[in-house]
């Protein structure tokens, strides 16, 4: 089986990094030490449940209240559950859920339970489960089966813990990443047959799904929830504007006034990074493979060039192309001493780190997630997570950004498990618009945003239904 | 038939308005007064070319002058022009072309020539065609039939000269508007068989082709270039930053610093206004009627708002919804002495303009393109181009835009003159994405930008050609 | 005697552009060719008042129109003239007025006149006078004597009608240029020794009150209102911002995105023009001497290099420095086809224009104020306004700028016919800052701003007055 | 004597906040806890030397680390060492320092001997040395008297120790919050007689150096470096612009897209602050008491408002006034839920902390600098730093700003040092405009921006030295 290392195959930029933040303020672990394993221990809730696997239950109390905390800052789900709590849209689905698990998801897992469903859930992740909201979970009820630190083994046990429970035939998945799917596929395939939708986030599982589907394997319907338009955006554009500084501050305490910066690539990411850089009074440069989005950074003021015009003089390089080896040793062996390195792209590709272990380079470990990589003369590259996603490694992802994506996959829930016969075949789709729309519409109050409405007559002219949707589903945005 | 109002049907934004401006520096047509129709002349080239009918054949010099100057302002079209010269890859193709004719036509139809196309060419718009242009097409021996001033009748005759000729079979129409292929439909119906393709660059006719394919009655390929990604930013993002300051400044000598502005619609169009007025120091409202477009602006740190909450605070309203009466009578009641009332939007249908069209408010013409409205209690309200789009009718569109729009339109009947039987239906397509980006790409030497190259092993990995196209059909940018 | 060009020592960019604008909309001056001096007219109001000399005194009733859009627009003169309507401060004020003479200057004047004073008033410029607006001041009764197109002996003989005449002593001066004060020190001497008080608005006529000062012969008090907080911010900073771009877009309809600047200088000015080419997408250098300023362009994220650095590379040069020959033939002789040249800064000395009237270059006219010049390989040039002041030759200056500086003479002459003796010396003062604020307040009506105010405590605790001033004298903004 | 809060009196933005930073990554003082006074430790360099006293010696390797790493991000004061270390300008210089002591200091400290000069210094905090570096300043033969945690006896010890000791008369001090004047005068009279010259960097101790000229008891020249042009823009606008963001996210993680934020005050701070939040997405409203700020607010597209006009709907409240009491409680009463309150301004006066500590509201402390105030109705207000300087106190200061207040000390120590008899009087001096010039050219090369310089033609018809300085001390930049 795959190894699953801390980023593998998560686009989705949002839950992991609430842990493995490297300056974030968060209270310790100190039992992570134990060496007792969870599925050795015995544990009970407080009213004698025992049906879940968590690190500790008695962390419980200090889970929920980070659960409180992040129910305030997800006004998005928190009014769908209010919205639809009467209608119990969910009542009778049977979910299977496999995500990061952290305050922020227990509100999701929380909401489709206010919403009538019952769930089984585990984790997506080895590393990125916090103890205590797991704990919190367990204390309330909920059949939870993960915990930080497990092993590869460990985690397959406790998917199938979810999918395989007495009297419990899931009807529905919600997945990060393809595992739960995979397992009941490969383990379960007469238990799969009844699932009535599938609910996956991430790139790597949406990319499993329709690899299936384009192999004839796909016997369910799946919603691609990661391209949808809100979840997108706020993933990306506004996301990394918003934690390209916050990254780069954490982990470097850079001034930005001044400083040089290539971005490489130029699409939702690098049109993010370079907002907030621009805002901050940085000189940006853009490295661009694909003549319209470089058409596009021209005409928003930025210089367009191949990386090695810039790459003497830049202080901050950031990649942001999805694509691999787009900073190789060549162009490090040519930065001057400081240049600090970083990726906001796409896995742990995009910056060829590997060329970085070779014996005449020194690496220096000066804080967490930042080494100093030594060249014999003297000079020092300064590389920020190993080249992984820094906005993961070094900063937080706002629960604001969560609660979107958090509000996509329950209306996707809801949509699959509702749906007439019919309306959807065995094959991979993407979030109705009007769905969209919905999840916009829910996080505007926070805005105090005002939507305007269309009059009959202005509906009529347009030839749109006044609840929208409004566009075409080829417009940009 | 129709009467063809300034800007009927006509969401292209760019061809128009160097005709129309007000304050334009243009050179003054002093022979528009002569009454003798040009249909009435007998006029001859130099070297006695007489198959053409424009205004007054002695003002080509002039108009060549103009044609030299927007050569050197269009640098994707003349790229073109070059790169393409020898492959002559029009050879053979026999286009009816029914656009705008200014100095920026001039080249796009140059251009044609130039790779191998026979022409004959019209106006697609009875008020729009520079006299001294026209001429300098027939002096230089090209059939061409449109002034400045044409009756209703005057318009389908020369549209007629262009298609029904003596020894001319047209294979391919390149329409702005849809009435050449209108006519072309109607009354030699044997010869549209024949065509090969249509080129199709406006909202309206683009409209009319796809009902036709709906309706069954398309036996032609037909290409919208109206929607084609460069196209589309171009048009309304980009032009629209630029335009929207000019405009208000032509007309009305406004200081933007302070301003509280609704701008009505937060699209393309609207987000390029924002932007411009922003970077000015206004202070910006949205009003929206879709969440997706109402949560950007929010994030862009707009506040959004119904117009009602701040109509009577605002100093410049500017609509750009592309839907009719957002701006109504009892909106106008409402707003301050000295609100400046604006369309950047669609047609003229934005404002309720004729709702102030009433006895108890006087109409004042302070300057060309602006009226003062003025209330019995004194109150008055600058409206601007009578509500008809402001920057078209008050600014001048840069020529590099429209460079943009030629490549497209260039790059389209290529494409569907030489592509092999069976590439395309009768049907309506979009630009090929690979295309889109070479009218880019064509683009990008102006502003000195360098694109950057895929290796094999990235190519490889990304699943992309080298050559493009980079992204995905459903790419938002 | 020294010649009068057009902006000769007039840094003040308020008045003289609305005549000159190549593009504004403005009336036309039929009757300007009329070869009958106005100094050979008999005209009369029709109350039978004759104490004044315009070019037509039929033409009050669209001067008139002129000066009552214009008091709409200036909000912080009329809010004065309301406020101090009843004090009369000026009463017994005796004002010899020697300005530009337009709409909004005869705000000023009548505003000076409503709260107490008499007035004469001369024109600073021979071409910048509007006929119809000295013609509604002589209808409405003021002794006005200046015409659009004086010779040099009308421009003194006006001046000197406006400071000897019967029954007539003069004890305050408005002078912008410094020639009412030269004239009545050379001429009338012993009347000069009456004055109470000069307010001079210009650089020059600052300059010359400094030098008189500093050689012991300024025998009044002079008040140096070009150096005022708020007209300096307004007429430098706010002022460039907004005309920068419009200017370049009457003048040449270019598209700013993606086009590369520099901009020499990085003063106010500087700065102004730099934020709004950033606005609108331009990539901006800088070229500096001063290493503070230099400073704050890198901090503001620009690029500081020196001007040869990028001189082939820009596609629009703009000066900014107040210093002499800062673009010189040799630049431009490096300078790409197409560069668009033109001076923000002073005078019309930045650019070496006179280095281009050689016989190896040609000149071609092609619009109002925007010259080619054309190097033997055929390279063009794109110079605007023959290097003067580009904002005052190409666009118009907002009202409310001029509102300003019109409320910032209109204090300075209460306050120096107030002041009770003792207060002021025979020197050159600035507008005590306390003003300079109160001349702020009037316009933050106009943007619906409300101010704070200073509990006693806070006052206290500050040490500040809670009617301010609130900044030492020293304080930067 | 008085007590020494962390950032009692000291405007400085800079050192203070390396150690106090709530999330900052540093090393931990494992050895803090020790409970053996320094003073009573004997303690000895390895080359024997012992005129010292810090916390543990044995700490030097890692405090020398830091201090080469803090050399690399202080390119200022590295070229002043550089350039002027042949000079020795100091030579016969005795310097007695009192500063915060930290890596950046020690840099300082290490140029200034450099130089020529000796020095004896001890720290102006008690609870600001790094101890490390204290350590390895000590090993390197410096006599430091320092450690973190003095009491208040040990402060005024350490300074004692420097002032007074054996073959020591001391001719120069560098203050930063006055204590070792004020030592100096009131413990040895005759010994602050022989002083040269004190150089001060903070408000407090600039203020206390201005009363004692005012009462005429300051015998020596001393030079204000808190108001020099180049500190005071990088102390406020530049580093607040940074820091604000920096510190809101490591405290809360909030987004800041289209978030509602009040900030009080529109001086530099406040400036700094509103173009970072406005390059995030925020939007912001100004509130303020002088209407020339206001006015500059107004041009710079903010409301400006009245707290209470907006103080419901405010998610984020930020002070930049200077004053006390802005933020009051029964403002605090308005705000919603979640509002989120700092100081960016001055002190810790500027929110009403106190009025917070009654028996209704109940306090939560949530993380480092972070506090929950909860009201009965179970509103929370997020409180950061408790109301002290939150960018101090949650945010790192770069390297960068240090080296700018560092060389502008270092310069000014030269200047008095080297003065001739006569330049300067017993008063408080303002830095000389040529050395802000020459430390901000000091830090251009970091930025690679390129000076340009006047010609002789130019030099002269501006009346200026070609070396500077190039404006008047009134200029305002």
């Amino acid at each position: 089986m795959r190894s699953r290392p801390a980023d593998a195959g998560h686009r989705s930029r949002g839950l992991i990094s609430l842990f493995i933040g490297c300056v974030s303020a968060s209270y310790t672990d100190s039992d992570e030490e134990d060496d007792v394993s969870p599925r050795e221990k015995l544990q009970k809730s407080t009213k004698g449940f025992d049906d879940f696997c968590v690190r500790n239950i008695n962390q419980a109390p200090f889970g929920r209240r980070e659960i409180e905390i992040a129910e305030q800052e997800m006004p998005g789900i928190m009014a769908l559950r209010k919205r639809a709590g009467d209608d119990k849209p969910l009542k009778g689905a049977k979910i299977v859920g496999c995500t990061h698990i952290n305050a922020q998801t227990a509100v999701l897992l929380e909401t489709l339970v206010e919403l009538g469903a019952c769930v089984r859930w585990a984790a997506c992740n080895i590393y990125s489960t916090q103890n205590e909201v797991a704990a919190a979970l367990a204390e309330a009820g909920f059949p939870v089966f993960a915990w930080r630190g497990e092993t590869e083994e460990d985690f397959w046990w406790c998917i199938d813990k979810c999918v395989n429970a007495e009297n419990w035939q899931p009807n529905m998945i919600l997945d990060d990443g393809g595992d739960a799917t995979h397992l009941m596929i490969k383990k379960y395939p007469a238990m799969f047959k009844m699932v009535k939708g599938i609910v996956e986030e991430s790139v790597t599982g949406v990319h499993r799904l329709y690899q299936l589907s384009k192999a004839g394997k796909l016997t369910v319907t799946a919603m691609n929830v990661n391209d949808s338009v809100t979840k997108m955006k706020f993933d990306n554009l506004y996301s990394c504007r918003e934690s390209v500084i916050d990254s780069l501050k954490r982990a470097t305490d850079v001034m930005f006034g001044g400083k040089q910066v290539l971005v490489c690539g130029y699409g939702e990411v690098g049109k993010g990074c370079c907002q907030a850089l621009k805002g901050l009074g940085c000189v940006v440069f853009i490295s661009e493979i694909d003549p319209i989005c470089a058409l596009q950074a021209c005409m928003d003021g930025l210089r367009v060039v191949k990386a090695n015009e810039v790459i003497r003089q830049v202080d901050i390089v950031i990649t942001a192309t999805g694509n691999k080896n787009v900073i190789t040793r060549e162009m490090m062996d040519k930065m001057k001493n400081g240049t600090i390195v970083c990726n906001m792209g796409h896995s742990n590709t995009e910056i060829d780190v590997n060329s970085l272990r070779t014996p005449d380079l020194t690496w220096e470990k000066v804080r967490n997630q930042v080494d100093h990589v030594i060249w014999p003369d003297g000079k020092r590259i300064v590389l920020l997570a190993e080249g992984r996603l820094v906005n993961l490694s070094c900063s937080s992802i706002p629960s604001f950004v969560i609660s979107i994506t958090a509000c996509t996959q329950a209306l996707a829930l809801i949509e699959l498990f509702n749906a007439p016969p019919g309306r959807y075949k065995s094959d991979v789709y993407l979030l109705p618009k009007k769905m969209d729309e919905y999840v916009a519409s829910l996080h505007l109050p926070s805005f105090d945003a005002h939507l305007s409405e269309l009059t009959d007559e202005q509906a009529k002219y347009m030839g749109l239904n006044k609840a929208g949707p409004f566009k075409p589903n080829y417009y940009r945005y």
